[in-house]
């Protein structure tokens, strides 16, 4: 029956999303002792430019490096 | 004043966001004998990739079908 | 797999929780074509004193009746 | 500590969010004696398709002006 | 039209809330352009135990001091 | 950066708590590359009165059993 809702950056790869999914899954039924169906997962990416973090934007305090992701 | 929070898979259509503001209001109305006015209703859309379910992406467990929405 | 959550004050009965949920859940088959089995219902009760509304908090916006629920 | 959250109709230039961290971060430390590193703001934009009021979608309630933002 | 939500610690005093409900209201009017009628300001209080940074409880990390609120 | 949410039924016991957040925590930093310092976790625990599920309340769903926790 648990939800867990995961709000990060914007751009995580479709292996770091299931990789996500699954631990959380596992944990889930680890220390809740649920069934992996009764198991949601929700993931919330978000924009830096909407995260604010010690009264700046993340956009300009931690601004995408121009080589890498 | 209350708040109504739908959060559900993205790709649903003007016509179906419409039937549901319209019936949660409908239905605040009536169970919680508030006015039309004083009630918000929130659709969340969300990929099927930042949707886990059994462990899995929805995405991967509910793949959209070639031919269909 | 649609997760309806409603926001409303505190002090719901049991009946208005339970036609809250049955309407959703009914709302959700209708609208979104999913079994009721994968609808979840979250009901989240407020105290009007961490309610806002207007720039005044609804416990002395809309105090509660004295011989009232 | 505090996390502060902000729903409100997509198109908010940077300059808005800006100002909103600012003046959240700086009302969370006058207020609740935090540091401004403990604060977090996430802005939340929602189109107007998603948001209902008074039974209606906004995107018909409030259309978007033809020559404005 | 929009809501603001603060996630804190419990324990806020009336007049805290009281001061976060107005100077949330004011900074929408400010930024945001709204009239005070339209403003929800939500304050979700969460006991220090379910509260959980730098991978530990923050009943644990930020105890209680004995003789202070 | 990243905040974990974790709802689900009322009466997770100090250990589960510190279970969760550890191991919230600990994927973070493996999946996310984030340091532990940056991890925010929230426990959200509802009764099972204001949790839906199929259509009836957990409360009539899943009663508690009367000898356990």
């Amino acid at each position: 029956m648990p939800i867990f809702r995961i709000e990060t950056w914007s751009g995580l790869s479709s292996e770091k999303k299931k990789d996500l999914v699954e631990s959380m899954t596992r944990e889930a039924i680890r220390i809740l002792g649920c069934p992996a169906e009764a198991v949601t997962v929700l993931i919330d990416e978000r924009d830096k430019e909407n995260w604010g973090a010690a009264g700046q934007l993340c956009s300009e305090r931690f601004p995408d490096k121009p080589d890498s992701e």
